[in-house]
């Protein structure tokens, strides 16, 4: 409630257009008013978009399928864009019931329905991965920055241990405005990367690996300490925060 | 065996009504009673719904389902009442084949049957969690409360990540006489929920997450490092111990 | 801002004894009023007595004595009981300088000054320990109920490989309101406490032991695995955390 | 080679009743000989009875029903008592190929075969379990025992929450020579039977638990840190390795 | 060496204005050119600036104060700004010795000498802190960012505990460009923090806190598995890590 | 209180020699005696000797030195044995004030007096260690053996990556009733001790090391994931464990 | 590009016979030129062999059968031999499709194609490993050292236990050039030949075990911690990287 | 004792030079032989330089001055080069009053007296690190290796975030037969550079760094999980170790 809706309201008091006990109940009532809508398991966010650009996304992780139909039918409701992630094939199908038109993408578990006006980023945001089974998580990311309104540039297998593969593509990292580098294993792709570039990364650890990569902690400890400026980690196989925070930076 | 006890005894004894020998073998039978049931692969503590005001209640994880149903049997035998957590499908199957009109909490994987008087609690527990996902926790939570004799109130899906959704409820959070929280992910609500209350707080980590959060230690160190008083923290995913936790205190 | 202020500002308005401008200035004054005391470096919660039942508790790790000083300065200037826990002697000096009266306890390196009227809790609670090293810790919690206004029993050094020292005071673990339990190395006298009593229990582990107790975490994890029902955990050596969440419960 | 044997032999040489060659082999022979047989994937060592009083026992994990099976058939036909732990259905299946009259412990995963002398041990081994789902591992314990020699003496579901179980059943812990305790969750129970008792203790933690017990580590961590004399611990869920060290104590 | 260079080398080597080997050896020299200065045990790399629009920052850790002193002279010889983090006192007496201006910050144990001409970002970065412990990272993170040409704004001691705090800041946590939130324990601030804004998050956990907060992990797995958007993490008290950060995104 | 004790005690109800009152109090009182002198801070189990065979032992680890002279003096005072250990020298000094024959082991920080009657155990202990560094802990474990009566034979640095030096001492290894194996770093001695032998061996890990010894963990998993039969493992650096652990056996 | 190369190109461009621009765009194709195919998913890197001396070899985990069919198809299209690793019968499938004479070896789970002249090594290669269970890693090493031009011995089911299996074979150890060990649970077995023998041994940990072996940690961090000489390590379970390292090795 | 020393033996024996107890005696003898001499508290493997080609090295770690220097003595007077490693400056004080011409390196604490004929290794170690904080690790490994024969090429400070630094020295990577590469951090450089060569690379990670480094972890699990073939890892802050490794093979 603004200065200004304050004031009007108070002149409507005065003048007799409003009642002392209607002004008090629509102060309260704006202060309790509910930016949200209740479903009893959850709370769809409507004024998500409002507050920061992006309707509410749904992590389909540890939600059933039904929950998750449920959910999206109120977004699409509110004429929200669908942003779905960590989604099974069975949650598709739920989803696709309510919303015939919602688009599944398979190797990376994200459903989306364009809709409404999302604002263009700034910038391209350039995804680069290590390796070959990096790419769900990069895709994850790449749906995600591409669904919140920025360009993007893919550059995939470009690992450390032929340097050759990476130094080849300088001239696309040199033009992006975010980089997103998805990396497994020892993680040591965003070092390299942001040793070249000037513009902020966004370091991605995957769970691939095996033995002492443990699900990722060693990709992740190997971001976490990068020798290099201008890195930041998001959660392991969080392609879809890495999107959010890299179209956050792009569209400043 | 009160003081009381004995001295009727030792007056037995005087008088001749008990001789030496059953006397002595009385009170050391007393003192070697056995307050539980040998089932060879179990040992039902029939006593201890006298000791603690709740009869047993079984943990079905690692029991085989025959194993729950004849333990169910001797406790609905002795006209109490049963609970039953972490209870597959294929051990309700079991226990209802004993017991016909046991109940099955599917979301929970709780079965109950409530039988006998439970005294109940003073006020009104409150359980809030942090996500959808959290949900099977929180009911095993409330079902647990709920069976020991409190009143439940949820309060769902008001993670931190959009407060508005929890300050609007700030009357059901200084309503209630304990409050449970459930979270996985960071687990940051107990802090901001003990932060507001005066009431005591107990905080259930989730294993909801993925990557970094390790199947709910992220949650649980962060409850544990609570910056807020008042907070005091249950085992991963443990709903019934924070139930059991709570109505403990709503007994006071 | 209450329905009644509010319908009295707006009473004044309309009687023209409150200008529009000033209602609305006054009204956004009372939303951003500042509860708390801004020193830079801290901001000291001058109203957590009213929201919380105690006054904000000075944590002394991590601050210089300069900034504990300053901090309880403002707190006994207010007229507020002070508790200041993990404090150094060099930290107790800068505080003495500045609160001739205050008290410091060395073997739980708290600093304590009675002050105001604290409600009185209504029962006793008491505090066990399984070894006479985890004394610090117990005591830290001892001092913290005392200060919040709780009647304390000590029973120290009741460790479970000597059952018979626990079993011989039975009767002050049943007359207590709530149980604190102190203990390092395996952790496991919170669940014998727990089986025997019918009061809720808040276990402690403390950094007590060696080699694979790993700074108390094997305590901790005893701790959260118990197997007795009515147990719930706090930090390591958080004995100031155990006392603050006993008296809430024994303040209810 | 002894003395001995070495002096008879060159008494040979010097006699020409055996040639130098001959003498030279013999003795490089005797110290390269062969106390195992060699399947390629598997070296049968079939002199471990002489040398440490049982024969070989073979863990089944991780290898394939048909290199049980074989394994187990040069045991057998050596005219060895056979002890296999681990051993899935499929396993049992090929050794019962080979091996009609083994026996499967569907329960300990155990198959057995009893055949020749084994040694018996002094006195009783007891095997307490703390709960119903630490029994599998408490019965590999009590058969390994078993199979090696010892008479058994079984008490399950003695768990701390509630004293009187255990406590009603001193006179077994004391008239055992040996004491087996399986325990999963806090793993508290060794520590109060060898408060109790003045043999030694060998305690087995189990993955039994969820969340923060994380598959064993929390009972094996208060094993470890017990606070009672006379414990020492073996692997996560090793019930053969408890069993078989029982065994080596019981014969002494 | 660009197109253009190459064109102009080899228009000179038809011209004779340049002989064969000359041309050849000049053209390999750039490619092998030395973009910074060995000094044995250091490689100062003087082309930092051009490449990443910041000279090379020293990180004092690891590094014995003469090798700090000798690395500081050189990039203070090429008129670079010099920065320096945790820079122990022995440190600074060393740099002070050849560098008779340089400052230093002891709260941050940063080394600081404004020279030559950085570019300034475009709007404020915000550095949030939960408590005064904090306070050291904090600063270590705003005299990065205020070296780096940025505007910064300090928000110290807000954490989760006491909402109040915080909400009561807001106007200051919109007017940012990008946000540092630092937090030690259950590191909870920057999911709140995020949940409110529309501009990038990083996160730095300290390793203030005790017991289970193992220095700094509770509040890095906290941070890390954040339920907020647009938060991104760097190393446990990496205060410079996250100004580098802040600033690359403020110069965009 | 026994069967006979109560009989003659019932006996003497029915005289008249002893009232009800006194009688009833009488029994209450023997339920409820103390068997330990209570200093406060300690409870000192006076009847530990009955029950274990030998005097509560003292760790001095946690305690000051007044405590630690204190407990001390009463357990001189009863005529026991006296053992402490992990006492630095400031314990000792104050010990000696109280105790002036008491004896202190530097090497070992370990404090002894022999007194009274120790029953000898059957055979001899070896002590076995891998490396010099191991010395300290494997000394604990031999003043241990020894104070409680036991034969010790020590056999030190013949850790396995020169395996000749241990196969030279294969006869003293035969002649042991119980092995104790001392090692640090990867821990495997007692594995390849235990292939050569039919006796128990309790395997004690030390904290020597670096980097990924992590303080003795690498020796304690390696010890718990022994493939060899017949081994059981005590805390790390735990030599007093394993000392008394060994004796019960030897005791047998 | 040589220095030779350049000298030619320029003197062409002296003579006329390379225009400027052509020459400029020579070499800057040179610099820029893909030693890698980009399959979009995958950049083969075809160039390998020149750089290392074997052709790219493809890790099954974590890529889709038909990408690793299509990876492979290009690898065999240049001539090259192929190694696939972590091959499941899946993928194996999908390659024989496209390459109808590739190999499948099930135990290792690795695929194979002989195609092209491999340099050969100049030693044997000894692959030892301790049990049954850890053939399969040990096949692949094997394979791997085999595939790369490496003369191999397998010497299998070796493990401390039984330290006779071991010593019985040194002539083998003596004989070879470099030395794989193979072994879980406590992981011993690298220490002991490695202070047997006089040539670089690399250990490789599986993660055969159960309980506190973790996954391979326990035996990883026994061979980290390895008091022998001439000891390093590759990864969990990474048969693979220690047959490439004992090749490159084995043809210095 | 080989055939022909047998043959010869038992050749005198028959021609009556040697009686029967003498012969046996004198076989038995070299079977018994102690290649060590025994200290007490160490067992100093004076055969060591046979076995392996070098003699005895002595960590200094955990040992007493006045131990390392008795150890020192015995290899020094058997006319043995001597080398310790983590030799702190009072272990140096103690080893040069017994050894006056012993050498001193604090930087990488090691103590040297070259003597005797140590074997040249046949072409050049080159030893990379990552940082300057990597120094004393690194030039324990160069000492090492120096000792041990070998020619040392040292190239310090040639971190992946300023990856010119290392491109620029590919010649020296291309000269040297094996790679000693040391990193903290992240611990990518070995990656890097073994994606470029075609000999072995020993990776060492250091305790360089902070926070989540969890000192050296991170960069252990970095090299462990190295994307790039022909890399092998050493404990953390090994340098001796990675140096012994690389002599080994440098001797091949």
């Amino acid at each position: 409630m603004t200065n200004a809706e304050l004031l009007q309201l108070l002149s409507d008091v005065r003048a007799g257009r409003v009642s002392d006990h209607d002004a008090s109940a629509q102060i309260l009532a704006r202060i309790r008013q509910l930016p949200f809508e209740d479903l009893g398991f959850a709370r769809v966010d409507t004024h998500r978009e409002l507050r920061q650009g992006f309707p509410e996304v749904v992590l389909g992780l540890g939600k059933t399928p039904e929950q998750i139909a449920a959910i999206a039918e109120r977004i699409v409701g509110h004429g929200q864009a669908l942003l779905i992630t960590r989604a099974e094939p069975a949650a598709f199908a739920a989803v696709q019931a309510v919303i015939p038109n919602a688009i599944y993408h398979p190797a990376a578990r994200v459903i989306t329905l364009p809709q409404g006006e999302v604002p263009r980023g700034n910038g391209t945001i350039l995804i680069a991965c290590a390796g070959t089974s990096d790419l769900p998580v990069a895709e994850e990311a790449a749906l995600t920055a591409s669904a919140m309104g920025n360009d993007v540039d893919r550059l995939y297998d470009v690992g450390v241990a032929g340097l050759h593969r990476l130094l080849n593509e300088q001239a696309r990292l040199y033009s992006a405005r975010a980089i997103i580098v998805v990396a497994g294993m020892e993680g040591a792709l965003p070092s390299v990367v942001a040793g070249l570039v000037q513009v902020p990364v966004i370091a991605v650890p995957t769970s691939v690996g095996y033995g002492a990569s443990f699900g990722g902690i060693a990709a992740l400890l190997g971001m976490l300490n990068s020798c290099a400026n201008g890195v930041a980690v998001v959660n392991i196989d969080n392609g879809f925060g890495a999107g959010a925070m890299a179209s956050l930076i792009n569209h400043l």
